[in-house]
Parts: structure tokens; sequence; C-alpha cells
């Protein structure tokens, strides 16, 4: 569902096999410092993102985590811990690691009390950025479960009324397994659109649509530099009239529970994720937050009927009238699955950007190069 | 931040204080055959709304309730029950009763749970419509626990790229404490706009802005009969290009987690809430459905230090830079907590249709007539 999936140049696109790109993001997360178990997890939760067709937050951002190393803003060797538990909830301390490895973490603590109690919530703070958050709901699916993940992130967005950037995209993810069908995963930024495509446009030199963002003064823009400019990202809904609130709302949640319940950073104070962007001062907690958790299906019907229910609904879905004819309704999720199945297949492309600049990564970093595969 | 709030006429206008219209709306419900407890249950859950001022989700709804008695859809006098459970999940059958009364009785659930393990989910099937959601998750605020309550409704939103009524409006709830702030809480339709506007536009005989409802052949309009011909509101975010996959994504999650996980209908199998439409046949499950669920904020950090954090992400929020000076941020749920303050001391506000649509109903079921109280 991400808008990436569809913006793919072909031009200068290379393709690297899964195998490939995992040898290669593990080197260079070794290289930065992560114990053995810890790279593999964080290429993991990168790799699949590519693997999904999520490729604005695969190992495009690779160089992104290691600059934040690069200014002592990441703890590459961890020690995450509870510092607050019940039967069913805890919170995470993910002593400045990746979140690519902290929220695993955590998500792990949560179906084991799920697998216990029938549900379990972790709260994370002292965090970073944990990547896709379809990685992190489908490891409930994998245990017959309901997933959830929810992270907060650095402050694009204003809230309804206002042009001050006092949210991240704050992305949900809920999935839930299904029968005969792929998962259904709903992973969403809370955003009318990421701020990735007003960067796509930009470079593109062309306009945005209006409803995407604000101009410093307020104003509806189609100015792709409007947030480079002072601007803003504006929230699921666009305005007011058409509900610009209710992403407002949203997002909020995700900040409440990822930053406020955790006892991380929330709202402005959310540590930005490019290292060029110092943190602020005073902030009121510890990096940035997440929010995890799981349920068992068995703990509300027994799994086979739950999954028979949701093979009819997604075939109901997939069956509506259709404007387009060409176009049937997308149920969410199954595009990344289809996407993963290819790119086993095929090799994951890569756009010339992202190849150029994890060469350069690996030559700073001292770890072999990118082999491109031909497609057999 | 339900829109109604904003459409309020003052002319036809007419006043009652909180005990009279408990008082009568109490009669109403037990001369449909409620016991006495379910009728003060029943009634506190809609005078809440209109004391929020959230008028459409309030007493303005009793004759629907009622007609959809004496059409043989309701149950006044249903024995909910628990037919599957772990320490903190639980499926509830709520015996066709009103979501009014079924809905309390599994949240309480939830939050004894929640006593007991930290957390609390109750998946609900077999109801009807449960009023407003913030009711049921402010329930949890009352015990220092986050609230969640979500429901799905009659078929009247089509996914993104159909133009079939598959959806509900199927709102979500989130409710959190605050400490000397009013609780935030989150409480929204998945639609772009209510179905509500859409009538008050076409009594009035004004157009609609694009963006909130699609002609049955698919096509943006500004018809605001166009549901009523055969079209579809649409989903949160209007369009593909502003989002609407998310709108319909999240009105997917609250299908499923009400209709699937509990054993309810969901999807276009929904039964309607309006008496004159007869429920479609070959239903997969019963009734409509809810789930609702409760957390423990000391579960997860002391509740003064999440208590003194919200106060400040509130105080920051509503502190944002504005766009007009004289419009500042909306904190979820704010407004509302000073309408019922407002409400409680000068009267509930009753539109004339409503006052004299009750007028009917109390002289039909020789119950005692409203009586108009004079603000003093």
């Amino acid at each position: 569902m991400t808008a990436t999936t569809e913006h793919r140049p072909s031009a200068s696109q290379k393709s690297i096999s899964e195998q490939g790109l995992r040898a290669f993001t593990n080197n260079i997360f070794r290289a930065i410092g992560c114990p053995d178990a810890d790279a593999a997890l964080a290429t993991d939760v990168l790799v699949t993102a590519d693997l999904r067709g999520i490729d604005s937050h695969g190992v495009a951002r690779l160089s992104g985590y290691v600059r934040l190393w690069e200014n002592g803003r990441l703890n590459t060797a961890p020690e995450p811990h509870v510092v607050h538990e019940t039967p069913t909830t805890a919170t995470v301390d993910g002593d400045g690691g990746l979140g690519l490895v902290v929220a695993p973490y955590a998500m792990e603590i949560a179906i084991q009390k799920a697998r216990q109690y029938g549900s379990g919530w972790v709260a994370i703070r002292n965090s970073n950025h944990f990547g896709i958050a379809g990685y992190h709901a489908l490891k409930a699916v994998d245990n017959d479960m309901i997933g959830y993940a929810v992270t907060n992130a650095s402050p694009l967005v204003a809230p309804t009324f206002s042009t001050e950037r006092l949210l991240g995209t704050n992305p949900i993810c809920y999935a839930f397994p299904a029968g005969k069908f792929p998962p259904v995963v709903v992973d969403m930024a809370t955003s009318a659109a990421a701020n990735g495509k007003l960067e796509v446009a930009d470079r593109a030199g062309r306009p945005i649509p209006e409803g995407w963002a604000l101009s410093r003064e307020g104003q509806p823009t189609t100015d792709a530099t409007a947030v480079k400019s002072g601007g803003a990202l504006l929230p699921l809904g666009s305005d007011r009239a058409h509900g610009s609130h209710k992403g407002f709302g949203l997002s909020a949640t995700v900040d409440i529970l990822s930053g406020v319940l955790s006892g991380a950073n929330y709202g402005p104070w959310v540590p930005p994720f490019v290292a060029y962007l110092e943190p602020v001062a005073d902030q009121p907690g510890q990096g940035i937050g997440h929010f995890v958790g799981a349920m068992r299906v068995d703990g509300f019907r027994p799994v086979a009927d739950f999954k028979a229910n949701m093979d009819q609904w997604i075939a109901r879905f997939k069956a509506a009238r259709r404007i387009d004819e060409g176009q049937p309704v997308v149920i969410p999720g199954e595009p990344e699955y289809w996407a993963t199945q290819a790119n086993r297949e095929r090799g994951i492309p890569l756009v010339g950007a992202v190849w150029d600049d994890l060469q350069q990564l690996a030559a700073k970093l001292g770890v072999g190069a990118l082999e491109e595969e031909l497609t057999p």
C-alpha cells in the first residue's frame, strides 16, 4: 500500500538476489558494531521491506542509520530490557539501540504474554527508527495472532488549524491472519502523503496535489518544496472539511501510545531520523517510542472459523463492483505479499541512486561491494 | 470532534434539563420492555452523547431503536453472556440486545481483566447500534486505563476503486486519561464525512464538497442525494491521491475486529440500523459487532508520570502556531468535555424536529411528555 511501490523508476535500476542483499546488509551492520544476532535481525527487517516493495523503508535507509551511529546517536550493541511489567503489559527501554532490533525484542515479549494470557502489549522508549511497522505486526500473525505496531517519528505533520510541525507521519499497522489468502496487513502513515512523495516531485520539478502540504503561512500549496521551506505535511483527510482532524487524532493516538505511555519523547521533541538535524533541547523523554501488541485469535474464537470468515471477507471485497474494470479493490497487504514472491524469484530491484549510495557506504566501512545479479 | 456539534440550528430549538431528559428516556426504554437496570444504562449512553454535543447519536436515535423493536429485530430483555474466554480476552454474545446495554457489559469485563492482568479485550457479536464509541472508551479512563472501542455498522462506504457500499462509517475511539486537562478522546468515523452531513445538505438544498461521496457510477459528485441514489460515502482520505486506501484500511480493521473476530456480520452483511431496510439474506454471523478494550496505564508506567506528560503534550499542542489567530488547535475530546459542563448547567438543547419526534414517541408508548425548561 505504500506509494513508493508505484513510483519505481525502471531506468537506472539494478537487481540483486535476496541472499546477496542480506549478506551485504549484514556486513554493514556488523561493521558498525552490531553483534551477529542483532545484525541478522536488523537485516531481516530492512530486506523484508525491500522484498515487500516498500523500498523507502528498506536498505535505502542503511546510510541514514550509519550516519546516526557516526554522530554518536545510536548504540549498536544495546541491551534492551523490561523496566515495568504486568502479566500482559510491559515497558521496554531500548538502550538507545536500533528500532530494527529493539522492536522485535519487544514484540517477542508481547507474543509470549499473549501465548500465556491471551494478549500482550509492550511500549518501547529510548529507541530509534524501527523500519516498516508491518514487519513487527506480522510476527504475531506467524503465531495465529493479530498483530499491532505503531511508532512516532520526526515531526513533519501539522495538526489541524496549525502550520507547525508537531507530529511524525506516525504509522499504524494492524495485521490479521487469513486462510487461503495472504494476511491482511493495514500499514499506513497517518499523514495524507509521505514526505518521500514530495521529494520525488521536487526532484522531478513537478507540483504536488493540493491537500498534501501547507506553506509556512498555513496556506494550501502545490509547491513540492513546502516542507523544506518551513511548511508542514497535512494529516490524513487533508483539510477540516474532509476530516483532517481525524488524521490528527490518529497521529496523536500513535504519539501518545509510543511516546507518552513509554516515557519516550513525543510531539516536537521526537529526535529527527536524519543525523544532520540535532535533537531539540529539554527533551521530556528518551529517544523515540514504539508500541506493539499481539492478541491470540483463539482467545476469541477457533482459528479455523476466523480464517474461514477472513477468506470470505477478502473474497467479497475483491469481488466489489469496480469503477474501472481494470482496477479491482486492493486488499491491504496483498500487493506486498505478491511483490515478495516476485522479488524472491527475480531478484530485488534497487534504483541507481540507492545502489551508488550503498557502494559508497561499503567502501567507507570496508565491506564487500554489492554485486548485481543478472536476471535469469 | 463530531461535525454535528457545529451545525446546531438555534431557531426552533428547545432545552431540557439533564434530569428531565434522563427520566423521559428511561421511561421510553422501560416502555419497550427493558429491565430497570438496562433502561438506566441505555439512557446514560444516549444522554451522555447529547451532553457531549454529539446530538446525532443521542436521543435523536430513540425512535430508531423503538422501530427496530417494533420490527422484532431487538431483544429488549437480553442476557448477554461470555461464549469464549482467556484471562485477557473474551467473546460476548449480546443476545440480540441493545448495543447500549451489551457494549457496557463487555467493557466491564475488559476492565475487570485489565485490573487483574494489565489489559482486557472483548469482541461482541449479536448486538445492535452501541451509541457513541466514546462512552465505552471513557469507562476505562474512569479507572486510569486507556480505553478502546470500535463497531461496525450498516454499509454506506465504498472501498477505494469501488462504488459498492461494503463498509459502515465504522468508528474508532481511543481515550486517554490526562491530569489537569480533560481526557483526550479520539472518537471518529473512518469515512471522510458522516452520512448525517449529506442529509443536512440535502434538506437545505445545498451541494456537498467533492470528496465526501461518489455517484453510483463511481464519479466524484457534489450531489447531496448521492448515497440515497445508489452511490456511496468515501473513506477518510477521499481519493487515492489523498490516501483513501488508508481510510479503507482503517474501516476494514474495524470491520474485522468487530465482525470477523466476534462471529458477528461484516461488510455488506451488517444489518441496517434503519428498520425499513431488511437485513440481507445468508448472513455469515449474528447481528452487528463491536470490539472494546482497556489497558491499565500503570501497566506501563506510574499513573502520575503518565498524566504529567499528557498534560505537557496537551499544553504544547494547544500552544501550536495558529493559521488563524482566532482558531487554536482543538485537542480531541476537549470541546465535548466543555459542552457537557455547559449542557449540565444550562440544559440540553434539542432541535425542533427531534423534540416533535420524541413527543410522538411518548404519545405512542403512553409515557409522559417532554417538558421544556426555561433557561434561568
